[in-house]
């Protein structure tokens, strides 16, 4: 988008005019599919480190969409560490394929913000400059333009979303959401025992605090991340938490008393696990009966090991959660309705740094650009990276 | 009851004649209720090894039942596995108390086959000659007499049920049914995983085959159970098993290709479990997406540890099964739907053997007749002991 226009995008996002910014959308739209484009995608043609294996290459515009799609440009992709995962190849979904140049390629990328640039026959409830994301998943959102069936596609809200905010919005937001929703009805002043701090956990404790759910949680052991700790407590403090605790909390005798004061002896009937191994079975001591344990994650790498009396004698139920799986299962207007929820949270914007890579030309040089950034994402506690290509 | 009545009580349930069972039914409980009661319970004042802390007592008549209740008198109580892990004081739940002689002390015994002798004023529905059970737990079965509230006893069918079948049929057929039908509604042709080979896992298999269900179980591995493991199979099979194995089988990587071909690719979606550990989350691996594993026992005495991803990816949910939450939870009428369901599937009678001591009139002889039963019950494999008092 050109920077007047740009400027002109944030001022009516900020003002939440959705007719202006409406008109800068179709405005920067235009101005972007008349512009000579300069079309990208980052590609891997095997699996491995993304530092050794990910490209930048450039591509022919795209044709016009046929009936029943839509071409969108995408303004902004995250890159997530399920993304990474499938470089690797240790996720179980297949990336999009595409040819560029005669040879068959992997594109990157689950999410991401785009905006519609040309509506295909047939196609309803679908405008030029409106931002939408993919329902499916593994769209290969780390390409500047794709075709995207409409069926697949997610409308956004015209307003309340930062650019951020809604290609951020498909996947940790929405899990965070779904779990708190899919499993139980829970009420003001119920609480939930979690163990996410990075940014599902942060929706989490974001969405169950705009809804009066109380929240008690559980961060890594303070000699992993050393100093930080306390940073890390402030900070889902002030998102909403109402307890936090590192891992050595729970060979702490009192905190079971503790936990029956402050639910005032109310069972804890949900607990949201992206850890597994020994601390979250600890975590699951302090669940009431009928509780429902949702898993998302196993950064522990170990697996869940839980007494099978509490399955039977507590009646405890062990889920997992998948948001591929809930886009899958649900329909157009279930997603949209899930997106006008969720913006309507207006939820935080999460630590990011944006790597625009729009400035670099040549493709050798923005895939050395795009791989120091990968090699940076590795350390722990980095920001999420936004790719815009 | 007198050895006449007796025969004719055979007779008459053999031959399904309800009346005539009915009539001799009401007959022996008059002249049971009119001669001079020996009241015994099996008690015991602290939790410990049965064979040392369990006593058989005499008490005097119970009192008219107060309005609402019944008194009845237990025909055939069995000695179940947690019954005794009630006494050794490693389960969760209370036995009843009694005070016999001015001393409060702690009556064993969950389940049972009782009639009713006496039935208290207002109280609709029940009999003097009827057979029931308690739908509460713990109703301290192991006692000649008791006073159980109407609400919480469950009228057997009039015919169809042995005494041994009608004394067994409330735990481990009723956790069976109830497995099979609560968290799935399984077709005729679809396939089960299981680890059961005692009476829940036997009445699985039957069940099952009833309705057309194809079970694939397996059992303990060869070298626990030596020779005997040839018969076990052979039994399970001739009760309707599909497939028995042991699980040396779950190393073997034909097993896999096999399963897929015996169920024509349809996925496998219900697993009851028993056991837990390496073998429990070995069979998880032949189960299809949205599957639900449910526990019922830990015979193992390991964790059940199962990879997060299994949850995430393939939809697995994890569950437990108490038949005494099941009772709790569900209405009278829902009870007696349930013998009358299980009643018309016509199980075969357990192994078992009757422990006989109301010929014993010397309640330390008695004892010593019980103590001597109950350690033979140690020894793996033996028969269900039915309590006659």
């Amino acid at each position: 988008m050109a920077p007047l226009l740009s400027l002109l995008h944030q001022a009516a996002t900020r003002l939440a005019r959705p007719h202006t910014l409406r008109a800068v959308r179709l405005c920067a739209a235009r101005l972007s599919s008349s512009a000579p484009a300069l079309n990208r995608a980052v590609v891997f043609s095997e699996n491995g480190n993304p530092t050794q294996v990910l490209s930048v290459k450039s591509y022919e515009p795209l044709p016009p969409p046929p009936p029943g799609a839509l071409n969108v440009r995408f303004r902004l992709s995250p890159i997530n560490p399920s993304d990474i995962n499938i470089v690797q190849g240790v996720y179980p979904a297949k990336p999009t394929r595409v040819t560029i140049s005669g040879k068959e390629l992997s594109v990157g990328g689950n999410e991401g913000l785009a905006e519609v640039v040309e509506v295909g026959d047939g196609v309803q409830g679908f405008e030029v400059g409106d931002w939408v994301i993919s329902g499916k998943q593994q769209a290969g959102t780390w390409s500047t333009t794709r075709t995207l069936r409409a069926d697949d596609t997610i409308k956004l809200p015209a307003q309340g979303l930062s650019e951020v905010n809604a290609a951020t919005i498909a996947v940790n937001p929405a899990t965070a959401f779904c779990m708190l929703h899919e499993f139980l009805d829970l009420k003001e002043g119920d609480w939930v025992l979690q163990n996410g701090d990075r940014l599902v956990g942060q929706a989490v404790i974001q969405i169950a605090a705009r809804k009066g759910i109380k929240t008690i949680n559980f961060v890594r052991t303070r000699h992993v991340i050393a100093n930080d700790i306390d940073n890390l407590i402030a900070s889902l403090t002030s998102l909403g938490a109402n307890h936090v605790f590192t891992y050595e909390s729970l060979e702490d005798r009192t905190l079971g008393k503790n936990i029956k004061q402050w639910t005032a002896g109310n069972p804890i009937r949900l607990m949201l696990n992206c850890v597994g191994g020994p601390t979250t079975l600890a975590m699951t001591r302090y669940l009431g009966e009928n509780a429902h344990l949702v898993s998302y994650g196993a950064m522990s790498k170990q697996p869940l090991a839980l007494p099978t009396s509490a399955f039977i004698f507590k009646n405890l139920q062990a889920h997992g959660h998948w948001q591929s799986r809930w886009y899958k299962e649900h329909s157009r207007q279930d997603r949209e309705d899930l997106m006008d929820v969720l913006t309507a949270l207006q939820l935080k914007e999460p630590e990011h740094e944006i790597l625009d890579l729009s400035d670099e030309d040549n493709d050798g040089l923005a895939t050395q650009k795009l791989r120091h950034a990968l090699d940076r994402m590795e350390r722990p506690y980095g920001r999420k990276i936004l790719l815009r290509l």
